[in-house]
């Protein structure tokens, strides 16, 4: 039997127990051109919170009824698609369930002997490309120049971290709470970490970074994005990768109070969504693995086990429960 | 005897006449290497109330008891530097007063014979110069793209449409008023001009453009900044020229509530300062004097008399009462 998450009801807020029907369903069967995969990681993310809510986004939300969508990594059970066969491990779009079923040309190999399940779901995987297209295509991130980057103990932002400090730059990162503080300065290399719960963030980042920030990579939004637009330097690139903190809350989403910043520092606040990228990935993560491979990147990866904890499991990357890439195995 | 207008005090709120000191004064005399001018157009731009706050801006503000910062076009009256002559005909920063003494370098030769004086102060000066590199060098106009535009009516955005339609591009202005309306469109050539007096600028928006925004010129900030932005197009460009509707009430200012339509429309917002083009406004200068000169650009200027009506003829500024470029002959 299969076991899948479907999308039962869309939440206002944080999604809850209602908002999935978790059940057990009979195996799918692949059709020509298709895979039957076991799917051994899923990879919670934040953006899944958007693709609950109805209307017009940078993708179409879930509709109700479908499991929800989620990209994962397995093992190919069945192919009736040329190039593979069983025992291939492969990624893609697999969803939040056991078992899927995918057009091959959905699935993409990947070699368990650069990395397990879960790294290609994190630092190898869309996490590790919206860290590096970002950073490096839409941040321009030059030689010398200061990086601050926020939810810099989660899975896009641990990485930032580590591509600018492998680049040689000056980072700080900003994350909830000592731990993740710790991390990310001792495992992912940051000169600082400012805890946004513990104070005065704006105050912290004139301290940490006297000369202002050339690149703000933002993950979160609302007053810390405000807080990192105090302080850019002449030319400064914000990144605006997402916005965590107004996701589960979209009336309380507001723009930066002080975006004539841009204007006085002739800077540049700039969206992308990482799929623009995807004839390059092969290049970002031949990049990222060697890194791995040397060191100059760790990959942190915060494990769960067990389908049916997927609601809670989700709303904790919202309440900062996870450390680095939050996966679940099935 | 000479005539000036010096800031007495800092305004909270629109500047009133206790802003203000006028006064008569003797006669300024030049030293060596300086200029006396007789200033014969004063430019009044939305730029100037920023100039009489406190703090760090993209220059500093004007001093207390300082006379107040003004571009102007005028005659040399007394030369003390080489390549000046009286007679000559030079624009500068000459400030608000009759005559003024500057260095002769920053003193700029204008030819008559190409524009009159209130010329030099609106599409040649900095108003032109601040159009041309917002659009092209900040937008990054490209040919067939949409572009709209705020304050269509004024100075700089006047400008805008013209250039955008010269490039043959569909321009939308958007201006407070039917009289302005109309003469964006019948004078300058605007597809369209969206009276946001009258009603719902984002609906309308939608009905002028409905493939959307790739050039949104944004000189008024609040609200219609927010209507433009949720009409971007993929990779728009939102240029940050000023945001007149919150010059005077610097508490209200708020970050457009939508800024996320940057991620989902992969586009960007850029602030500019138009002086870093300065070693390029030459090269703008004569191609708007090339379109003046064809009728492709026509100069709309609002020229006020007499120095001691400057006070409440700035006001006027940011409540919409000024047609096209306001100048003031002292």
């Amino acid at each position: 039997m299969n076991r899948t998450v479907r999308l039962a009801k869309r939440p206002t807020g944080m999604p809850g127990p209602d908002t999935w029907t978790i059940a057990e369903e009979p195996m799918p069967v692949p059709g020509e051109g298709e895979l039957l995969v076991e799917v051994k990681a899923i990879s919670l993310d934040p953006a899944m919170r958007g693709w609950l809510n109805e209307g017009k986004s940078y993708i179409p939300p879930v509709g109700l009824g479908e499991v929800m969508r989620a990209n994962g990594a397995g093992v190919v059970l069945e192919s009736r698609a040329p190039g593979f066969a069983p025992g291939d491990t492969v990624m893609g779009g697999f969803g939040v369930q056991r078992y899927a079923v995918v057009a091959s040309r959905h699935a993409e190999p990947i070699d368990l002997g650069v990395a397990p399940f879960e790294r290609w779901l994190g630092v190898l995987g869309m996490p590790g490309m919206t860290a590096w297209f970002g950073l490096f295509d839409v941040g321009l991130l030059r030689d010398g120049e200061t990086v601050v980057v926020s939810a810099a103990a989660g899975a896009v932002g641990g990485l930032v971290v580590q591509l600018a400090r492998a680049r040689g730059c000056p980072v700080v990162g900003i994350a909830g709470g000592e731990a993740k503080c710790r991390m990310v300065v001792e495992r992912f290399g940051a000169d600082a970490c400012i805890d946004y719960k513990a104070g005065d963030v704006r105050a912290r980042l004139a301290e940490a970074l006297p000369q202002g920030i050339d690149v703000y990579f933002d993950n979160v939004g609302g007053g810390i994005l405000e807080a990192a637009m105090t302080h850019l330097r002449r030319r400064a690139r914000v990144v605006i990768c997402g916005a965590i903190s107004g996701y589960n809350d979209v009336a309380s989403i507001r723009g930066p109070r002080n975006y004539l910043n841009l204007l006085i520092q002739r800077a540049r606040m700039e969206g992308f969504v990482v799929f623009d990228y995807a004839p390059r990935f092969a290049e970002a993560r031949a990049g990222i693995a060697a890194m791995l491979a040397d060191g100059r990147v760790v990959a942190v990866e915060d494990v769960r086990e067990g389908i049916d904890r997927f609601p809670e499991t989700l709303t904790e990357l919202y309440t900062g429960g996870n450390m680095g890439k939050l996966v679940l195995r099935p």
